[in-house]
């Protein structure tokens, strides 16, 4: 089934900030209990925003987060230093969020990640920029696929991140990514797809109803997993409902259960 | 772009059933007028319902709804002497609904169609049922389009309905028709998709949502028609969005058009 990494921890976010700058654990803490009841398979963490305290802050969502966790975190920053720090302070085998092939992340991550347990997000973005065409993603995929098994990564571990881009600029953005998830998944079965989906409806109007009919597109083309707000719960209605018809829900027992939770409406 | 086959003028509708015993032309007009301004590319008109009474409910019907007729009507009759009176009254080329490949149907329709000029629905249905695989409904539609190209239709005018059956029933369902239109569309790129939609959320709680999300997942397999109501503003706004993500849709015109008038909102 789908797995949801649930991206409300993010200083970024106006709310988490207050929490975070005024050490409000209970804030912090009811919004990962209402993620994992809505069915985040992961909670991301994401301290970058508070420009030098990322340390500390995320040292501190940590300590906050870990008692009431039942899911991985994923730990989230360009930094290695924060994410040493971060992954010396997990119980649970975490998720990296990211790597990329722009020449700086990827020197200073490759040395970090060799060795370690760990799922991996990874970008398929390079220093000149977006990919431009579908054999751009898959290549650029491959690549990554390819050192990262060079360090002992499994390829169950690594969830390619294909990079949406909006389909105001460009009718084609849409089949492009579609086009290169489907060869990404044919050649590598056991990869997992994720990403943000909310690119692909940037400046355009009514924005989650294109975000939510691209993910059902994105999932029959092979996507299992994004970087999304479980709250939104018309997402995850259609989510759920995509998994079903996608053969992935036994008896429609998880659909079934999102109705009676009120989650899934017509 | 996605053609809509409007299917409300159908007297198995109650309030269309009593609008056509009382010859409530206002109505009838109404509706068809409604479903134009939603969108459809067709209008179905099905007279069935009234035992006895097709021919002249149909002869009625078609009589009223021409004068306000913009686009198409799609004859909707499994007895081929209603399809002549039909097509001899119609302004425009029709779609005609439905040949199948049940013998009854098959050999009557056959020499119907042969040297018209029509858009036909294929039905894959045979006499021992419903298709039971994947490889089973390219069968059939490959039988239908032989036999229908033989008495010189088009593939441009033939429109196969795979046949949507219930999720509820078995969770391989929604894949075998789309890996289905999938292996149709590759072999016949001209030959249209459609087909009624909500047989696939028959049993379940919640029906919209899975015919919305379901419509999404057989764009990206290859339909490009369905058989709907046009006034369900939730499905045509998820089929405009599919397809502007689906690069079907030059500078998101179509989609801005139906978020300005009302009927595409989050």
């Amino acid at each position: 089934m789908f797995q949801v990494i649930g991206e409300r921890i993010n200083t970024s976010r106006k709310k988490v900030q207050a929490a975070v700058a005024d050490r409000d654990a209970e804030y912090i803490r009811e919004d990962v209990k209402k993620q994992q009841e809505a069915g985040a398979d992961f909670i991301d963490v994401n301290a970058g925003a508070r420009i030098g305290h990322e340390k500390e802050d995320m040292k501190w969502l940590l300590n906050t987060i870990q008692p009431v966790a039942i899911v991985p975190l994923c730990l989230d920053s360009p930094d290695p230093a924060i994410l040493e720090m971060a992954y010396d302070m997990v119980d649970r085998t975490p998720m990296i969020n990211s790597i990329s092939l722009e020449k700086d992340r990827f020197d200073t991550m490759m040395p970090f990640l060799k060795g370690k347990e760990c799922k991996i997000v990874a970008l398929c973005m390079e220093d000149d920029g977006m990919p431009l065409s579908s054999d751009d993603i898959v290549a650029r995929a491959q690549k990554l696929v390819k050192e990262l098994e060079s360090i002992g990564l499994k390829q169950d571990d690594i969830y390619i991140d294909p990079l949406v881009q909006p389909i105001s600029t460009d009718s084609t953005k849409g089949n492009m990514v579609l086009d290169a998830v489907r060869q990404i998944k044919k050649q590598y079965p056991k990869v997992h797809i994720t990403g943000g989906l909310s690119n692909i409806s940037y400046g355009l109007p009514e924005r989650k109803i294109i975000n939510r009919t691209f993910v059902t597109l994105m999932m029959d083309a092979g996507m299992d997993s994004a970087i999304i707000d479980p709250l939104d719960s018309k997402i995850m209605a259609t989510i759920r409902t995509a998994d079903m018809l996608l053969g992935r829900d036994n008896f429609c027992m998880t659909y079934l259960k999102g109705v009676r939770s009120g989650v899934i409406k017509s």
